[in-house]
């Protein structure tokens, strides 16, 4: 299951990464004001869905994606687009109707990155680390052949290391956090600052902050419009010489980049890239790959999620 | 082992991290033009140390601390303050004396954090990371419970981060790294800075470049020299700044800082933390600890190359 702050959709994955109902299962967050109602109908949209299959289907985990979910303590915590507040047991009030099988819990990012690792592009490496370019920026660390978690399950918060010292400000409370510049949010942010500063034309001057997406910025790039080149090339070069610094820190054999902002392609890696390498230790150069997610976009989350359970499985 | 580029000490260390001969065995580096007469004088002076013992002493591994030392493949690779050029298969070199027991080898700062982990305050500890503050910045990370070497074996060059886009020129060819502001060249670099931008008086004044030291300006610091004084709260700022951000990425449980620097106590530790507090992220605040090595500095290096044999021999 991959909660998100208006659906939760779940599925049934097997250990070959297939899913197996067409169609995911939604339930709408938003609605469920108390989490136990929404584990219950979690509950009973399990049992139904597993009416479609002719052959039973034996569930040997389950695995959830969440905000601000917390891996070591099976917690969702303080998680700001949640309808539940405080800190919320999850993965216990879901062992009330699951008792025999593993249930983990973790954020969104790390969950992608496992996916990546079991079902993607990472299957077989050992260090690669996955950067979601969404609304934020996510991230999921793999060291060492396994997930960081950190000491307290917090760990690989890449969006919120600072990209430039008394920068922008970042709803974290920080000033110049990556994901200010480096997201979705960012490049629109970007293109602002760019309209702000120069008398270059652009059809972008016509839309508001609000309406303004990235998708826009990417096909206005791609019509040659000045300002939204620009945009990438800024948006490439924090991002390019942040992912150097990452380097030197776990020397990860892949990046991939995965959400809004990677779908404009050439448009982000090229600059990515190019800074990248302009940035990094001479003996990393030309030995970093940055490529795109492995993982079907639409399909990743629920695959991270079931992900956790069969990683699990395959190392015990 | 420590190889340094000047000596090379030796001595036995048993499993609890007890040094059995009262005085390390020394080989000098510089004067062995050919790794192969360094090696073969290595094996005759161990074995001739072990005569010292009344109950024959049976080893059970090699371990060598070295820069440059390569974990994955065994050797030393382009050290540019060792007499031997180009990429030197050291553990296949050693092998040829000592057959039967397994030969490790990793640069100095990764055999810190392990003798830390194995020997040190970071026993029990699954996510942690020790920074030397020597000549330069070296780090080896600890997370998960492991070792971080990066899928080529050279992770954990947390000095080669950039903490000032566009700073001081670094030996490494690139810009703003945190070793040429955290380390006792960056602080006496920061000395003169202080210097040649303030009218205030200092003792340090009447030093040179070439002849100041850490030392010297922690001396000037206890006295209340301003400079001095200034030099620590700097180099905490920008130190404490990127601990903050270093907590993003693997969350460790504890920094342990070592080395000359580090000697300095107070001075540097408490402007350090202050800044690494103002700079982290609400979730960690409070939360990570900053702590001085629990290693003796003399013998930490020798007692680093011995626990990457004994965590080895635990873990299997």
């Amino acid at each position: 299951m991959d909660i998100g702050g208006t659906n939760a959709p779940f599925n049934f994955v097997d250990k070959d990464g297939n899913i197996l109902l067409s169609k995911n299962v939604n339930l709408p967050t938003a609605s469920f004001v108390d989490v136990k109602d929404f584990i219950k109908a979690f509950h009973e949209k399990i049992e139904e869905s597993l009416k479609a299959f002719p052959e039973p289907l034996e569930i040997v985990g389950i695995g959830v994606g969440a905000p601000n979910g917390n891996y070591y303590n099976g917690t969702i915590e303080l998680a700001p687009n949640l309808p539940w507040k405080g800190l919320i047991p999850f993965v216990e009030l879901v062992k009330e109707y699951y008792t025999g099988v593993p249930i983990f819990i973790t954020n969104d990012a790390n969950a992608a990155a496992i996916g990546e690792g079991v079902f993607g592009a990472g299957k077989g490496m050992k260090d690669f680390i996955v950067i979601t370019l969404g609304t934020g920026l996510g991230s999921g660390i793999y060291a060492g052949g396994q997930l960081i978690y950190g000491f307290n399950g917090f760990a690989g918060e890449l969006g919120h290391t600072t990209a430039v010292v008394g920068g922008r400000q970042c709803g974290c409370g920080k000033k110049g956090c990556l994901e200010t510049y480096a997201s979705a949010t960012g490049i629109r942010r970007t293109v602002f600052e760019l309209l702000a500063n120069s008398n270059e034309a652009s059809t972008l001057r016509k839309v508001s902050f609000e309406d303004l997406t990235a998708a826009m910025v990417s096909e206005a790039a791609l019509k040659g419009d000045k300002i939204a080149r620009e945009a990438f090339e800024y948006t490439g070069a924090v991002l390019g010489r942040m992912l150097a610094d990452f380097t030197a820190f776990t020397t990860p054999e892949a990046f991939f980049l995965f959400g809004g902002l990677a779908n404009a392609g050439e448009l982000i890696f090229e600059p990515t890239i190019r800074h990248m390498e302009e940035n990094i230790m001479q003996i990393f150069k030309g030995k970093i790959k940055v490529l795109p997610s492995g993982l079907n976009g639409a399909s990743a989350a629920i695959l991270g999620a079931a992900a956790l359970v069969w990683e699990k499985l395959r190392t015990n």
